[in-house]
């Protein structure tokens, strides 16, 4: 089976985030006052070939722990799990 | 009343991702095998002043119109919105 295992990676609450205070301040300037603060992680999809939605998941988990997510200053989360059309297959 | 909005953006399909390409040469590297392909984006969390939930999704769909995805190259959504403690109260 195919699943899509969605990640999210967030720095640390007291790790800096330049870009994310760029872009707050880019906002402020549009007029989006409302907004008061900004952080910036990545949103990684990663397409797994498991037997199970758990099995994926154990993946997912394994390749943030050895790879994608820095533990120094990341955390990081399963935010969602899909079961994905393989390519080339009909729709 | 203070919200945590969370914005998933990510690349069109037909888009190239290089960042993501070297990730996954990374994880096989590793022994990943099981990671067929992967994409990275951006994971924004939005903190809003909102009277509502509502209003708070739709000050961050703004923010994403305007200026956090790139309409040619990316797609958007809001992913989750959380109530927030403001900074400096007691927990």
């Amino acid at each position: 089976m195919h699943y899509h295992v969605y990640i999210a990676t967030e720095r640390k609450e007291a790790i800096l985030d330049p870009q994310g205070k760029a872009t707050h301040h880019a906002l402020d300037s549009l007029g989006m006052s409302q907004v008061a603060d900004v952080r910036i992680g990545k949103f990684i999809r990663l397409a797994v070939d498991a037997d199970s939605k758990e099995n994926a998941q154990s993946i997912a988990e394994e390749s943030s722990r050895k790879l994608l997510a820095n533990p120094i200053m990341e955390t990081f989360r399963i935010v969602e799990i899909l079961e994905a059309t393989p390519k080339g297959a009909s729709h």
